[in-house]
């Protein structure tokens, strides 16, 4: 449980970072910077606990996420130019965080008696929900609509989970394999630039 | 109450369409349809029963949501090019949806006890607020705010059912009178294309 | 008490004017407006309420938040090609407005035991949530997230009452101090456009 805590906190921060970074494109002033960090850190856990009614909320039940974006968005203040030298360590850092998120959420909603689909979708709002938000404040139409494998990776590792879960296999092992799904799904997406296929033609499209 | 139930599906799946097709046309992938088609069909009750803290909430509560919407999105995918000619029948699933969930969302206002101007409230927030999401997903500015008696009709119905209530009329047949005045108001704005007043000039405009 | 509730329902009306006169500006019908000038006056509230579960939420529990609202729609709508020659008295109000929303979420969050911390944040939540909802949904990037020192007059006063509220001075005298400081700097800053940092340069910028 320990280790999950740290690699939760190692996405918020890496959360917290894209968010800052997208704010500052925009040119938004250091209040702006902090609001879209925090929504994108901390966004989708907070969506999903007021949807299963779980208070009090992931950042008022643990003030460690604010401290962490706070931390985050100095850090970005500090070392902005930096930073894309180091966009393999974050993009590290965000696919654990994307993993941890999941699986988390989906635990949390399983700990919620929720139906099993109910609660892989909760994993999933918990993982994405917060990058949806980021673009809708900034204008922008959430990149996870249009591209990246990020949302398929999340479900693929959730239903992992689900399955292993149903095996009785201990706790521990079951979020491993299933963030490693996840992990490496998105790894070979980004490299290899798949994507999810898009509404053009359909059965009765003359080819 | 089973044929409101059969109405309440049909218009999420009309709404879920209607997500879908607008998600397709801005090149939105699979998960990115998926994901406003779910919007548009339940967002409005999502939020009605987070405002009144009504849990488990819709979605949650009822898994043939979740159901209908994937098959709106199958379909959607597999008949895009056909729907175009179902334009008529999708608008007549449409119609039916919001004059359901406006007097759905206001029966369970009343039902929370609330003043019947909140239940009111909360039946256009069932009907409305799910365009509103997929518009804003889709980085528009939402269609209900600038066209489209759509509101109206339902602020209509619902005042009607709140009328006929308060007479101790029974239920169902209050029921199909409302529905059906939602339903009449909005065939006949769309057919004469009728607007809603805009502030453009006031008490001291010259003419 | 009573004069704040006053200060509270003049905020209200302010700031549903300002969400009236955007969505007017963007040609929305009558329905859009209400609607707009509805989130921008209450959404900060409903979002702190719906965070922190605390049901009934603002505008379901007062009733006069509605007919506040409306009224202000009416006024604007008569009023218009007016309002612009009242735009100091608006600015007064909506200043007030900013500093009594502040603060009464500050104090309905300690009030709800939460970490001071929370309590600020919610504070401002107050203030600034309904500002943003009513750009997303007028699709334009939120005002304050770019200019404005708005979100910074906040966090001071509500830093002060905390301080204050430490060494146990009369609630009353609190209240008047730091809604006081929120309205001298929001003045201050609007007067000699004061801006906050943005992150542009860093510890690693040549100059």
């Amino acid at each position: 449980m320990s280790l999950i805590y740290v690699l939760d906190i190692l996405g918020t921060f890496a959360f917290a970072i894209s968010g800052a970074l997208v704010a500052s494109d925009k040119k938004f002033d250091l209040f702006g910077v902090l609001i879209i960090a925090f929504v994108t850190a901390v966004g989708g856990g907070m969506l999903r606990d007021v949807l299963i009614n779980a208070h009090p909320i992931n950042w008022i039940g643990d003030l460690n996420y604010l401290f962490v974006i706070f931390t985050a968005v100095v850090f970005t203040f500090l070392f902005k130019s930096k930073i894309a030298h180091l966009s393999k360590t974050m993009f590290l850092f965000d696919t654990v965080g994307i993993s941890v998120f999941t699986l988390l959420g989906l635990e949390k909603g399983l700990s919620y008696d929720l139906h099993p689909i109910i609660a892989l979708i909760m994993g999933m709002i918990s993982a994405v929900f917060g990058g949806v938000l980021r673009d809708v404040l900034t204008n922008k139409i959430p990149l996870i609509f249009q591209k990246e494998i990020y949302a398929s990776a999340c479900l693929a590792g959730g239903i992992t989970y689900l399955i292993l879960n149903h095996f009785h296999i201990p706790e521990n092992i079951i979020f491993i394999i299933s963030a490693s799904i996840i992990i490496i799904i998105r790894v070979i997406a980004v490299k290899f630039e798949l994507e999810l296929p898009k509404i053009k033609d359909d059965l009765f499209t003359k080819k």
